[in-house]
């Protein structure tokens, strides 16, 4: 059973961050709150993102697994406005969410969980981290997005460097540790990672001014952000591109 | 002869609500106004249009029959801004429609109003009728469609309910009589209506914050709006769609 | 070499008149400012822009051509926003030009200038010349691009008209003397131009609320402007449609 009440822009948060990876998703609710994990189709990038039941409006839950088409729950959100609550109630028994916005409700077949794949999410603990601010990184993608579909990620004691080479052209983006907010790098570490995904995951967090990404040598990416005003936690995983010499 | 002067901002209410049915379109001139009355070429839908001499700034009309192609009252009120004032001057000699914005003048070929059909409307009159404002029956449209095709409305003596019905999903609206404006319903009626129609129809009514169903059983539906701040009327009739067991 | 510093919105202004006519241009530099000249494939139209030491915020320039991409200034903008200042550097050993703005630094390739066209400039001296409103004109472009691919710019001595002709309709804009900011007319003078140039030439000039017209008897249309808050100066010359009878 699960039954909750939560405001649209923590929703909208949720199916940004869930919509870049996958169409349908398993919600496992608990008594504590809701939690998912998501892979994409081709494996190379991974989510888990955790909402604590505060994330919530008012929150009741037992647990069970829910399955949820992610274009839904943008129909849903189109239907809401600005400040609005969102009604959630899921009951087993019928096999159909129950959602309300204002004066609609939309009864919402789900899908059966065991078909959606559940990630074993890797333990991964890269070396080195920094803290960069999300108007910045997004200058560095969008840089990086002229040039090529890759981006090396690179933490030097001193400095963060986001760097792209085309053909003719290249970019970089240098960060002086002055300027960001934390950086903790032993010996300098760098990875080349897919740059859609790299820019979509950025791009899907909208309620961060800042984000934490941690980094190895051809090592997989761990970006960290909070949901729900804190009230939730979510991390993507991005696998490297091992450069071919 | 017509020659009158007029608002953009009434000029673009009738195109938006003419141009949901068709793309030509005869203007009835007489002494005292303009009319007009379009059928959909499907004929599923119908307008008719009252806008009387108070509407425009000026007016002269004597009994003539403009026929207009829609687009190119689109065309000239790409030309305007808000506020502009409008001016159109037909002799039917030149067979020539001589539109005025700001400093511009076009000399606009009519279409012959023999060619455009002209509906016999029929005299609908559905037993109930509720008075909603035009955010909620938005809200519930777009519910709708995401749905389905169709949308069925019950007007039931304490309540308006909106109802669409898809292959796994379907969504309601239902509106409480306490926070209608106005409901008059003597039994349950119910009919289902395309919803493109009923979408584009009620979309196109730009100028209301309500807006006024007339609704029968399995029964054509009357939608009554205002325009021109008041000084010219509309209704738009669209048959139903009757199920079939 | 050159080394200059500038406003982002004087390189968005020089990027929209330059990007109406080539995909390539040439910036010949020397220690005086920057010039332009650029002729579109067909040869119909040609800009000449001049951009002097003063436009910039820093310059220091020695003679040299650069050959540029377009689509990668566009790029160059895109990283930007208002109030921000861009670094260019060239220093022609190494074939690239090193644009910087905030902290991402792109490192570009240059095209050999001798592979783009550097049009000769013909002496043109129409006989006649309109000071017109930008607005204004833009609204006598609009209204002409629904009715025809070309417009005839009539200067008579106390009027500017701008005329559209298609086959059903036609569209005139008629400024008279004393709403013109200027107008010098000996003798009533006309020619027809390309619409989509002369709307995309006047289209792409964004920083000026006036526009100076030189016309003369189906002759080269000459549009001035002036770019970098009057730092730097343009012109377009628009060859005429010459009409067969």
């Amino acid at each position: 059973m699960f039954k909750a009440r939560m405001k649209m822009e923590v929703l909208r948060e949720l199916v940004e961050v869930i919509s870049t990876l996958v169409s349908e998703v398993k919600l496992s609710v608990s008594k504590d709150g809701v939690e998912v994990k998501a892979v994409d189709p081709s494996h190379v990038a991974m989510l888990v993102l955790h909402l604590n039941k505060g994330a919530f409006e008012e929150f009741t839950g037992e647990p069970t697994e829910i399955g949820v088409d992610v274009e839904k729950f943008k129909e849903v959100l189109r239907l809401s406005k600005p400040g609005d609550e969102i009604d959630l109630q899921y009951d087993g028994g019928k096999n159909r969410l129950v959602i309300k916005v204002g004066k609609v409700t939309r009864h919402m077949a789900v899908v059966d969980p065991a078909g959606i794949t559940d990630p074993k999410v890797p333990n991964v603990t890269p070396p080195a981290m920094v803290v960069v601010k999300m108007d910045e990184l997004r200058q560095g993608i969008r840089g990086s997005e002229s040039i090529s579909d890759h981006v090396t990620i690179t933490l030097e004691p001193d400095s963060f460097v986001l760097h792209s080479e085309g053909e003719t052209d290249r970019v970089d983006m240098r960060l002086q540790k002055e300027n960001l907010t934390k950086l903790e790098v032993k010996e300098t570490v760098k990875s080349m990672y897919p740059l859609d995904f790299f820019s979509s995951m950025v791009k899907s967090i909208t309620s961060s001014d800042a984000v934490t990404l941690h980094v190895g040598n051809e090592y997989p990416l761990k970006i960290e952000f909070s949901v729900a005003g804190g009230k939730g936690e979510g991390r993507f995983l991005l696998a490297p591109r091992v450069e071919e010499d």
